[in-house]
This record gives C-alpha cells, structure tokens and sequence, in this order.
C-alpha cells in the first residue's frame, strides 16, 4: 500500500486527526452516478428534502443525492470523460461524473452538505466551492487549505449552506491545467422560501473555451488567448440545446464564466436585469436595464425576463469571434482582391483548387468545405430561411405560446407571422 | 432575371407571402443620402414628425428620412466605401450611405419606422436592430428571422418604437467579415417628452477596431486580438473631432463599443455617471460614480456631466496600446542596452541606420519616421505645448465658456491660466 | 547650460509666465525620501495637518511630506530602479524614489498639495494625477497641458484636493513604453470627517503586468496581450506579502488597474461589496454582492467587508494564467500521450532526460526544476499541507483572532479546526 503510506508521510492532514477509513467504510459512500448523454436532462425532482423548483442544466445534469442522518450527501468522480462538443466533433476532457462541466449541484439554504469526491485522475486535484461562505478547512485550496487528493482516493468536504444563490465548482490544484480540461460545475442554492425570487423556467450554464487543434481530441493546456472552441457546458453550436419557453413565462438564465476572458453574453428581443450574482441577489436599487450581460471571469450572472414576445430570438456572446468554429486568425484578407485570373491559371495544375473569400466569407456559411476528421465547421447551422452562418457560443431561445409548465422538448423554428418585402436594386 | 429568380428559388420568404415589388414600385423608394465627408457634421433639425433634441456623431452624421402616410421611411444603402481614417490615411471598408461607420438615424419614441436596405455588397447581407423590442421577423438575423438580403435586392424592415434610448445596427450575415470591415451605426430614439432625459450637447460615436497592414487599404477580417487600428467612428487620433461644449453645457456622450474587448473610456477632469446601456436608462438609485468607463463588446453606455470647468480634456481609452498607431508588439527592449558602440560600427556600413528605444521611445513623438505609403505614425499629435504621443483612441473635450448652443467649431488649443515651474535638477 | 535654453525654446511654458528658479531656490526644495525596501511598510501617521486613518500599502509604503505655508509638499522622483519581483528574481524598471510602484501619496480632503516632480530619467516624463478634479494646467498631458519635463529638470503641481477618495499618478508622456516599465504609483484623499468611511484595516496596491523574457532584467515595452509576469504592486507570488487582518476587523481593499486587461479578483470565504470607484463613493443603493470584482483597465475598485470568518483564505486573479509563473503558450499538450517508451530511449543516450505533462503538470508545484538565471518558476509556494502551485497574482488574507490594531506581522499559517477524510478507491 505505498500510495497510502506516502499519502500519510507527506500530507499535514495526518498531524491534524484526518481519518483514513477503511475499505469497510468505503463501501458506504454513496453512489455516484454516471451521465452517458450530453443532452439537456429534464429537471431534477427530488421526493425528500426541503422542496424548491429546480434549475434546468443547458446540456447537462444534476447530481442526485442521498439523505443519511440528516446530511445531504453528493458523491462526485473526478475522472477523464469523452464529450461530444456538437455533432461530429468530441473532445477528450477531464470532468466529473461522465461529463464535462460536472453535474449541477442542487439544494436549499440552510441544508447540511457532506461531498465525497473520488480521484480517478492521472493526477492529483482539489475541489474549490467558488462563493460559498464556509470553515476555511473545506475551501480546496490544495497546499493551503488541504492536502491534494492523491490519485485514487476519496476525499469528504462538509459544510452548511449558510445563503441561497448561484455557486460553482472547480479544482484548485494543478487549476489552470484542470480548468483547460473542462473541469468545473454549478451549484444552485435554492432560498429557504420556495416563493422567494420564483421564476417559471431557470437554466444554468458555465461559459468556457478549449484549443483543440483540428483533426486532434485533446486541449492544449497552456494557450492564454487565442482558444478555437468557445463553448457553453462544452458545447458549441449547433451543438447547444435551444431554451425552451412558454409565452408569459418569467424566466431566469444563470451563466458562470471559467475562460480566460469575459463574454458579453446578448439576448435579442427583450431587455432585462441582473438579479444575482456568485456574491448574492442583487437588491433591485442596484440593478441595470441591459441587452447584453457581459460576465467577468470566474463571475456568475443570473438575469431575468418576461417572455411575452414569442419567435426564435439569437442568445449569443457578443464577441463575433466567439461565435465561429475553428479558424486561423492571421489569414490575410482577399477582399477586393481578384482571384479568376489566378485560380484560372492554378485550375490546369489542380483541378480542385477554390478561391475564397474575395466578396467576403458568406459563402461559407452554405456550402460544404472538406474538413479535418473531427472538426467543426467555422460558419454552420441552417435555419428556417438559410444558412445561419455561426458557430461557438450560439444558440436559441424559443418562446411559444401553449407551453405546458415541464415542456422543454425543441418545438422546432418558428414562423413569424408576417412575410418581407424585397425590391430590384434601383 | 436570374438573380431574381434565385432569390425566389432560394429563399423561404417566398412561401410566407413576402412580395417581390416591381421596379415601377421600387421607384417609390425614399431618397438614400450619401455622404462624402469624414467631418463632423452638425445635428440634424426636422421640421415635421414629433420634435426632441438632436444628437451629434462624431466624424458622422444623422440619416434624413420621408414622412410617408404616418411612417419614417429612412434608405440605407450597404455598400463598399473608401473611409479616411486620419488627415494621410485611407481604408477600404464596408458601410452605409458613403461612410463607415452608416448614418444615425434618429427617430422619437412611438414613431413607426420603416428602414429600407439596399445591399450593394459583393455577398449577401442583413441588418439586425440591436437593442430594439421588435416583433421577430424583423429582427435580422439572416437564415433565423429573414433570407439573407442578396446582392443587388432591397429588403424593408418595419417596426414601431416601443421605447426610448440608444442602440445599435449592424449585419447579422457572415457577421464577422462584415463587422470587421466596418458595417455598423447607432440608432438614438429620443423620448417622447423632449424635456425628458435633456441636455445641452449629445454626442454619440461607435467604438471600433481594424487591422490594416501598413502599406495596404483593406482590413485582414480575420484578426481576433491583434488590431493596430483602434478607432472611434472608424476614426483614429489627430482625426477624431474634438469635443466642443460650452461652459456650464449639460453633456451627454453615448459610446457603443463593436470590437473584440472592453474599452475603458477615461475622461479627465470630471467624474460622472452612466445614464443609459442599450437596455433602457440607469435609475439614479443604480448610478456609480465614475470617470473610466468600461464598455463591455456590444454594449453601450452613455454619460453626463455638467461640464463647469474649462480647458483642454483628454478623452481616451485607457489601455494604452489603443492610443498609438500601427505597431509591433514583439519587438525587443532596448532600454538600457548602450547602442552607441554598435550603431557607430553599423554606419560604416549602412550610413543611414539609426538607433532607437534606448532611453524610450519618446523621441518618436517628435521625430519624423519613413513610414510606408497610407500608414499612420506610433505617436503623433501636436498641442500647445508640444508632441502629444498618441494615435488611436484619443481626442480632446474642449470646455470653453461663451460658446453659443449650437456652436460646434473647434475654438482651438485652450491657454491655460497658470504658468508652470522648473527647477534644474538638484 | 544648453539644456535649460533648449527647454526655454521649445517650451510653451516660457510664454505662459513659467518661473525657472535658481539653484538657490532650488535648494529648498523637500526632501525626496528613498525606499530600499519591498516590504509592507507599517502605516504613515504625521503628527501634523488634519487627522486621518492611513492606510497599508502593500508591499509599498507612504510618501512622507512637509507643510510650509499651509500647503502640503511631496517631492517625487522619477528614476530607474531596481525591483524585487519575488525572492530570487529582481527586474530594472523605472519608478519613483527607489521602488515601482511609486510611493502612496496620501492627504486630506481639502489640503492645499504641492508635488514637485524631479525627472531622473534618461528621456521626458510628465505626471497625470488620475481621477483628481483639478485646473486643467495641472493635468499633466505631455504637449497638451503642459510641456514634458526634460530630463534633469524639477515640475511643479499645486491643486487643492477637492473630495476624498482614491486616485492613481502615472505619467502621460511616452505612455506606453513609461507605464510598461513600472511608473505609478496610488493617492488615497481621506475624508475631512475622519469617522466617514472609516474601517479597521485599508490596503492598497496596484495590478500591473510585465513581459521580461527569461533569464533578463528589462521588460518588453510593446507587449500588447502576452505578458509573463502578473504582479501587484510589481510583485509576483510568493513575493506578495499577505494581507493580515484581526477577526472582526471592517477591512477595505483599494486596487487599481494600470496593465492591458481586466482583472477578476476573487477573495475566498467571503462575499462583499464595491464601496468607492476612482470616481467616488458608490452609494449603498447601487452596490452589488460580488465574490469577485472585475477591475477595468484605468479603473479603481475598493470592496469593504467585515473578516467574520478565520483563517488563510486565498486572493486572487481568477483568469488561471494571471496566478502562473512565465510560461510558454503554444506548447502542444501531451495529457494522455504514454511517453516512457519515448523516454526510455531517449534515456539510453540522455540521462538525466524528463519526460513532462503526461499526467497534468501537478508534479511541477513540487519538483524542482532547472531555471535560467533571475526566473521565477512556473508554479511554486509551499503551504501547510503542500504545494500551492500558484505564482504572479496570488497571496493570502490572513484572519486571526486576538490581533492588535496595528499588528501587520505575518501570523505564519493557519491551522483549521478540523481534519480531512481520506478513502481508498472503490
């Protein structure tokens, strides 16, 4: 048992009465269940416990649970995943439970919160619950407040939910290492009062970024700025599931940022409010009109609406790169620039050779170029009237009238209810 | 009529009763202005339709429009433009109306607009109203909410203004390309009450950004950080207007921001508050005091002050690579590093060749550079009292008391009342 | 004395009624205190003028004055010189009386302040006092507001500090290549009712950003994104001294921004809120629960809370390369490539051969590794438990019971009340 006695050696949790229960013990973890899919899960229902109205997690998942002695008690895996990133393209990450980010932690303010997190990682790590008010001791800070979890092991954090809000997770070991690998969760404390800041529809979602070069699966772990995957949950479009919402409906989008830079996250057609953040729920005085959230790394922001205008309305990160597949960015420019003469002339060398890109780079958006196995397009996605020519952080939110409550299936485009008019050029 | 026939082919308005007018039809189209001037030119006073208090554009203009059986009918024109970025500098870009940025149109809470577009871009192209509660077929995102507008057609868009405040337009159709080459304007819905939200003097300009190799006209569409073009108005410093306001004036300056990061907008000599976002006007209750202000990528934000103390302000973005030219941002530092011994023995040979950055690099400020054809200098600028050192995102707030309301002529360099003293070194 | 008739020449000043004083007056001149040290200084308390709470500068310390005739005078000196980043590794900036950042400069709301600037640098400079309401001749705009100060020469800026608050010197000549080397510095105006915004504990420091290469002295100075040295106050971790404070203590943490992008600064175990910008106080009807405050380039934010909870709790930039070591960014990733046969090989002619990254890059927070000459690691720190695998912009808040007001000395680590619990593997 060499790992378990250098574990012992090294670490100052021995000196301070840690516990290293036996394999008996260990048999009484609870389970901790796996998530094979990367489709939108319908909203977790618990039967016990303290009742509130459940977050829905965009592609993603919550976390059950279960009761003993009066302990909420969640079972975390710490493991290498296989995430599809949108269809044909997977990405081989790190995460938890089966996916990459982890499941959504739920629960209630004021629950008593016991986490067990198993390493099944090549490396050791740490979990950091990001905004939650506790004992310095259960803060994850490997080497400060903790010794790493070794390879192997399993680790408990207990703690008491002492404010409801918006919270995440992540590893504070190895973290921009483990960050890079999609490692990281959400969790949502509900209020005591099930009435208290009530929305009909609540998503959640982490904002974050992978450069993965064409044809390969794995991140690089070391860029800084120029990431060619920008996704929401690991996900890119069309990759990412549209938010279903019935007409009427208040509704609330909660959105973490664990990338390298901020997104300026723009909803079409309504305007609305931050309400809270990872700090709390901002007091309305202090709340802005805005149609575009922008969220600071490591920051959450949770904003609400009123769905009342119905139709298919872009939901989108501002910042046009963002919102694109893979793509060099020094190519230099060909507008303007005219090509006949030279394709003409390469064309009797190589038959198949194409130009581009001297009227602009629309045509891309339709037509079909020869790709990289395992590479997403850079401008994709057909909508009710054409090529929707994005990519990346990009998706829809579709309000209709007729919703049931718990109807989140995809009611498909929307046909807006009057036609265009187009003239001859004068 | 093969474009035509395409289009119909293509295109699912088609099949939702979208009309294709005839050219005796299209004759009725409202007059499409151009401009052909990169000055600031001064506000624009209708005569008919609700009254309010005209805005300025900075190195821009407002977009005359038709009264027609109780709608505004404006004519924008998307199409390529030659742009004057600054006194020795032209660019190649895309835009509106002859200039880049397009017009503002101005319009009044309530009024019923209808905006004519006519694409004369080599591919296909949309305009989506940012920040406008619209019904969602008009809300411009091509493929989701319309067929992209073709080469050579003419698409309508009509909505009512619900609200008032400040906002944007730009393609939402190969997005990227067209924003990088400079397609965008602001929108100013002025309220309904004119004495609502007034102030002395309006200013609004767009924050935007190019890279246009020195040497060459038109911009590389693909940059994602590394622009050497930072501009206002698709404007760059000495050739951004100044701002000229009277002493006393109550000043509002409305900033939307179309690059790829935030820009911290730093007035000196005051602080202030932001009023507006593109989401609806900031409650007083939700105000901070300020004097940067960071606009978030497609966001806006505006500000007032009341401006009672005269002089020369600067007026910038904060990071300081955005108030120079077109540089490296890899080269070497020399400070420190003796260049006497080699520059001597590298003239034996190059008679020409000059040394640089040794101490600095505030020689270049004053000193004439080669620079190649169509490129703007690093630092440059005169003042009062001598070389400025800027380039990029940087004017001057001229605060001068006696101007009348509708004086926006540049009243020159401000003298101001106290001299300076210097003492030799001790 | 060519110099001074050059100045005389060139200089606009000369026509403004400037003084050029003798070498006599010259000689009373105050005095220009020198700092040799980077440590936090204990808090500056004059025994004269009004009352105030000083604050903590971190890793910095407090310009001493002197009052004559009613006006508080401070001498500064622009200079080359040489910082520790952190044990081990020193970088030649330029800065103020022996350090960068400069010296605080603190005052009282509604002091009469006289700052002369002495210019030892080897080209011009000039000194904008950033978010201070004062005559335009004192703005400190290089060409615009005032001529540079020549090298060798003494400026002087006069202004009465209108309002309290917390303000930022820098210079606005050759900006870019001047601010890049390390020349800043904060000003804190107290309050003239010194019971207004009082707290227990005040710090303050700067968030700035260097590119020095490996193995050298002197930063880039037209680095525009790809920094290599995160640092406060021109300190990187684990040079950043902690932030020590009393259980029960109301601390305000001032930080300003003067490097190329925002900073998300995220302390853990509480959550607070923004009291005061560079633009003054926030009201508490606008203020915002944050756990993590984006500060904008140019900006300033102060957050207050009251330190309720002990312990050692992290604080940090929240992007994960901003809390690294110089690192390169393009290295290809090798998490799951199997290379001991690779290494096994090259073993057979390279002995002392590392194979790296395989498994994460956790083994290098604890592995020694070979480093050229004045280079700090990649990660490094040693905690109670391990190590803490940070570097650049990381430190500790240190909360303890039973501290003294005036106790700033480092309490060594924390040790939490409770152990940890370790499981084998499933």
């Amino acid at each position: 048992m060499t790992t378990r006695r250098d574990f012992l050696r090294n670490s100052a949790a021995a000196a301070l009465g840690a516990a290293l229960v036996s394999r008996a013990q260990a048999a009484s973890l609870p389970e901790a269940p796996i998530q094979g899919s990367a489709a939108t899960q319908p909203p977790f229902r618990p039967t016990e416990g303290r009742p509130y109205n459940p977050v829905v997690t965009l592609n993603g998942w919550t976390l059950p649970w279960r009761m003993k002695d009066g302990w909420k008690e969640f079972h975390l895996i710490a493991e290498p995943v296989v995430r599809e990133i949108a269809p044909g393209m997977k990405a081989h990450l790190w995460g938890y439970n089966g996916q990459s980010p982890g499941p959504t932690i739920e629960c209630v303010e004021g629950d008593k919160v016991r986490i067990f997190v198993t390493n099944k990682l090549p490396e050791h790590t740490t979990i950091h619950w990001h905004g939650i008010l506790l004992p310095n001791g259960m803060d994850g800070v490997g080497g400060l407040n903790q010794p790493q979890i070794p390879s192997g092991k399993t680790y408990v954090y207990e703690f008491v939910m002492k404010k409801s809000g918006t919270f995440k997770y992540h590893p504070h070991a190895d973290e921009m290492v483990q960050m890079a690998m999609g490692m990281m969760g959400f969790i949502v404390v509900h209020p005591r009062d099930p009435t208290q800041h009530g929305v009909d529809r609540d998503f959640v979602f982490l904002i974050n970024a992978y450069d993965i070069d064409p044809g390969s699966y794995t991140p690089r772990v070391a860029t800084m700025t120029e990431f060619n995957l920008w996704t929401w949950n690991s996900r890119a479009f069309p990759g990412i599931d549209p938010l279903v919402i019935g007409k009427g409906d208040r509704v609330r989008i909660r959105m973490g940022n664990l990338t390298m830079t901020s997104h300026p996250i723009h909803l079409h057609g309504y305007d609305f409010s931050v309400t809270c953040t990872d700090g709390g729920w901002v007091p309305p005085s202090a709340q802005w009109p805005e149609v575009t959230i922008d969220v600071p790394v490591g920051g959450m922001r949770a904003f609400e609406f009123v769905a009342d205008e119905p139709g298919d309305w872009a939901f989108h990160c501002h910042k046009s790169h963002h919102t694109m597949g893979p793509m060099g960015h020094q190519v230099p420019t060909m507008i303007g620039v005219e090509q006949r003469g030279v394709a003409a002339r390469i064309n009797q060398l190589i038959p198949e050779y194409m130009t581009m890109g001297e009227k602009g780079m629309a045509d891309m958006g339709a037509m079909e170029m020869p790709l990289p196995a395992n590479t997403l397009p850079m401008m994709t996605g057909q909508g009710p009237f054409g090529p929707i020519e994005m990519g990346g952080m990009f998706t829809v939110v579709k309000v209709r009238e007729g919703l049931a409550r718990n109807d989140y299936n995809d009611p498909g485009w929307y046909q807006h209810p009057r036609g265009t008019v187009a003239y001859e050029a004068a």
